[in-house]
């Protein structure tokens, strides 16, 4: 089933309690690209890279099945860059640095190609420019996922609003659930936001797990115990491109499968920490995935008949 | 099975965001014995009061199977005092005023009707009388857990490393896992943990859930999401009732059953939250239990043929 992924491809910077980063590769679309592509093909980007980004990205890319018709190289510019630096507890981070540069004027160019998109997956990024894709879209896609951040909750709430009335599922980290909903409680939040517009929600509690609700339905999926986390930086998008490459691929958009392709999200973020930027996510193979999902069903697995 | 359950019986005064209760009807033991005596009779209660603590609470105790023989009640002196005011997030408190009265010097009577004691649970209290408990006991139980917490780390850290030598389960949260084993990675810590003696660890992560480590397994159980938490006091306490209460019932004490009890515990902690003190785990019955631990199966029940 054709995937269309949207987010930046770019350069990171990043400080954690244990060690330091170059400026390395990531961006979101670059991300939910690796993460997807353990799942489904074609997988479709759309984003846009300055001259400094390295051609030979895309060329892995597309060896991974992922078409690169997408994504605009502006050679006289310069890719976004973010550079950030966490706390110990890896759930709370600060920013460095931002360099929009390319990012600043994005204006998403869907090729003929892309008509064919049957699952969208929309990385955090302004939520006008995610808006745009949507709109340049001939059909509607089965399933439409938005990625967000707290940023435009602060600088464009009212575009976020407008946009997140058009998808099927939002997915915000907990912090982000309370500031858009104004309620604490993530159960109030989430019916808050339900509200708003999207079927399901995916809430992202970092080292504390995922929870998906959809009506007065909820499913919680933990993170896997991680003797180390190295780098937290692109879990969330390694999540999503989990959850959005299980669905495509399985071509099933009910909610029990979305339970399932949310332990397959878990499962790639538990990958992506465990060394800096996109280094795990280039390494795994589908064995490694197979045995992390087993130590999920184990991790969560109880017998009812014993009570 | 014979339940052995030992810790406070006491008052306490509480504020969390959402309202202050006077001083009401508290204690380790208290809400252990509430909790437990779901599951499993005879319960046999060792706690000490003061001639303040309402002697109608000990019957409602006696009614539900709990024997109140080793409750020592001294008349001229006051009951175990504790004041404490809890933070939005319901997962940090403030201790306002901590009055030991009678715990001052507790010195735990088993009569010999206790003797028989298959589980042991030893609530939160200071090492050096959790281990005298211990060593009163004949016949060493099948199974003894044991609750502690951070002010025993701080003043009698080496009683503690004696008492958790002889114990089968360890009960502690995650900051207070981090504190013991100096690891921040609970992983890590609970290796260094279980290498202190303990053969079981169960960290407790408020409302973010529990792990249970043996070996090198590992088991999660979520918190129920809540529309509202109203007064977290005792909910560990609440859990440690349900675990202990479903082993005990059962009488089985493989790594298999402790999982089970553990969702036990859960669903029987997120009752406790719902209203002041333990005026919930006073209303609950059986169908409500049932019915919660359903909502536990299908918040982690996911269908792994669909990947």
């Amino acid at each position: 089933m054709s995937l269309v992924v949207v987010g930046s491809m770019a350069f990171d910077a990043i400080e954690t309690p244990f060690g330091k980063s170059n400026k390395i590769v990531g961006g979101a679309a670059t991300y939910i690209a690796w993460s997807a592509s353990n799942f489904t093909k074609p997988i479709k980007q759309v984003s846009v890279v300055g001259g400094d980004f390295p051609k030979e990205e895309l060329l892995k890319l597309e060896a991974r099945g992922v078409s690169v018709e997408g994504v605009q190289i502006k050679e006289d510019e310069k890719s976004f860059f973010w550079s950030g630096r966490y706390h110990m507890d890896m759930n709370t981070r600060d920013t460095l640095d931002t360099q929009l540069n390319v990012l600043a004027n994005f204006d998403p160019i869907l090729p003929d190609s892309y008509q064919d998109c049957e699952y969208l997956m929309l990385g955090n990024l302004a939520p006008s420019v995610q808006a745009s894709v949507i709109n340049r879209l001939n059909t509607k896609p089965k399933l439409v996922v938005l990625d967000t951040m707290n940023f435009w909750m602060e600088s464009a709430m009212s575009d976020l609003e407008n946009v997140i009335k058009k998808v099927d599922v939002l997915l915000v980290n907990d912090s982000e659930a309370r500031q858009l909903s104004a309620e604490y409680s993530l159960v109030k939040a989430a019916r808050v936001i339900l509200n708003m517009g999207p079927k399901y929600l995916i809430i992202k509690k970092g080292e504390h797990g995922a929870l998906l609700f959809h009506g007065n339905d909820v499913f919680f999926a933990p993170a896997l115990p991680l003797e180390d986390v190295f780098d937290p930086t692109g879990a969330g998008d390694t999540f999503a491109g989990g959850f959005i490459g299980h669905i495509a691929k399985t071509n099933d958009i009910s909610f029990e499968n979305m339970k399932t392709a949310i332990i397959v999200g878990s499962a790639m973020a538990s990958f992506c920490v465990e060394k800096f930027g996109t280094t795990r996510l280039k390494e795994i193979k589908k064995a490694d995935i197979d045995e992390r999902i087993q130590q999920f069903v184990q991790l969560v697995n109880f017998d009812i008949k014993l009570i």
